[in-house]
């Protein structure tokens, strides 16, 4: 018997943002954090679980993929059957992200929470949003939050069962739009796991982990009162941190190219000016610049006045991630 | 009788910055700092004390000033005459930078370095280079570091008196220079007497603080190794803590534009291949490259591969404030 699933997973923009583990084999974040998945951009997975095979396989993109890729994979495989013993051993994992990668998009959420759920669906298990959540998170610490609907919290947690994400809005809550100002297509030199690693040699990580609690609430708040001034303060000054302990970690990561800086500047100019958005970076060059629906034309307009943006992309709130189809196959 | 003198005095760069003060009346700092003077760039200040006049005048750059500029310079002989009580009570103040304001070069610490030695001189008082450095200071913490020659150390102190700045090596110690690019020559909206006062708005500066004396100790011993890899990665790890700090200020203070940025991932790219060079910035835009005499004119040439640069000045390690002139004039 042949199993299988289609899962797809959006992925997410972080609002307070997620950097550095207290353990990083189960990456158990330092905080916790709020994100917005994102509608629209998404990885669709396919699990197809074939014990009558004695090796894993990847195709990603329409393009076989042998080394680090697949054996990231294969971890995550083999750390969900850690906690679910009853799972296959050989999967053949087929995989597709419906944006560019360099798209300025951060694939690793939604491919972890796709990978999770198509994973669990295809050896026909049920397991509980929460319990999905966590197992996500052990492949790609931000691809908890893409498990849930719309509006995020990832709680920290204190052990694998407590660090797992849930939605505190659904995505019509508010009409928040992410508007994607891509500024740079080239892959980052530093991945993510990497970085996380590097947080604690900075001297300013324990500083920005000391209120963002605070922070969190804040931007909760602020979220669930629809009240984007608030909302707008939080979010700059909890980019800024990440961005301050990233660029003095060691050795520095310096994700800011000088385009990123120039639309920072502007943001903040035309939010002076009465225009309602606000930014947030993720580690990586490119800025979201975060606004609800209404705005969005007159945001995309100030920013095509700008130089050295490569392409723009509109997204809104997202739902969880969801099953495509789900199959039992006589082998053949 | 009329008493006149007439000082000079460097601007100067710190390479373990100043950022923030424990006592802002007495400007006392957060930290200790170091730095190098900048030769060719000078405040030249005369001051006149005539107590047969009943005010205060102050000509900057041949224009009589009134308002915040008089009162911060009648402030600083007011404090002055509470250290030296036999100081009289009115003076001309006649004051002349020989770089242009917005140029990219602080000019309060020039400034009030020359303003000190002048105004104590013009009394015929004499008073050791020490005390000089702690009476500077009252007018602008950096300007304690332009009163001794060449690179200085500014000792943060428990009080007034031990609060001073004092040479560790002699210009001609390290031919160092300061390749200063001006990118911007529009004046900073948040000056840095108020920025000083937002530093501990930030939840970085404690981190900042937790290891500056680590850092100090690091450049003060590349500084007289002549270590220019130690010098580099210490002083680039200073600037962009300091810069995070502002960064995160409430409100933030982004002094680094978009050609900041770009120059500062230049310069990173440029040591990796093999040029020995590296940054760092004040409270403005403008980047400071530095690096040893035989290798400006390479700085320069890749320098000038870049676009926004307005203006390239150089300057090497300059000597302290000493006195140009001094006459005692009877009064007609």
């Amino acid at each position: 018997m042949i199993h299988t699933a289609t899962a797809r997973a959006h992925a997410n923009i972080a609002f307070i943002k997620y950097w550095g583990n207290r353990d990083e084999e189960l990456r158990l974040p330092e905080n916790s954090s709020l994100s917005m998945n994102l509608d629209g951009l998404y990885t669709e997975t396919t699990v197809i679980w074939n014990d009558a095979q004695k090796e894993n396989s990847l195709v990603l993109n329409n393009q076989p993929q042998l080394g680090q890729a697949l054996e990231r994979v294969v971890k995550h495989l083999d750390n969900l059957r850690k906690y679910v013993p009853s799972l296959p051993n050989y999967a053949n994992v087929i995989s597709t992200n419906n944006f560019p990668m360099g798209a300025g998009i951060a694939s690793s959420a939604s491919s972890f929470a796709a990978l999770t759920l198509a994973s669990i669906s295809a050896a026909n298990i049920t397991l509980s949003e929460r319990t999905l959540s966590t197992l996500a998170r052990l492949g790609s610490g931000s691809a908890s939050r893409s498990i849930p609907t719309g509006f995020v919290e990832w709680h920290r947690g204190d052990d694998h069962e407590s660090s797992y994400a849930e939605t505190i809005a659904s995505p019509d809550y508010w009409d928040l739009v992410d508007i994607i100002v891509v500024v740079s297509d080239s892959h980052k030199k530093v991945g993510s796991t990497e970085g996380h690693q590097s947080a604690r040699t900075s001297d300013l990580q324990e500083g920005r982990l000391k209120h963002v609690d605070n922070r969190l609430k804040i931007c909760k708040e602020a979220l669930l009162n629809r009240d984007f001034e608030s909302f707008s303060e939080v979010i700059e000054e909890d980019s800024n941190l990440m961005h301050s302990v990233m660029m003095t970690s060691r050795p520095p990561l310096f994700y800011w190219q000088p385009a990123s800086v120039a639309i920072m500047q502007q943001v903040k100019q035309w939010r002076q000016d009465g225009l309602r958005v606000c930014y947030t970076l993720d580690a990586g060059p490119n800025v979201h610049c975060i606004c609800v629906r209404k705005d969005v034309p007159e945001v995309i307009k100030q920013l095509k006045t700008l130089s050295a943006i490569l392409d723009i992309r509109v997204a809104s709130a997202g739902s969880g991630a969801y099953i495509v189809q789900s199959d039992e196959v006589n082998s053949q």
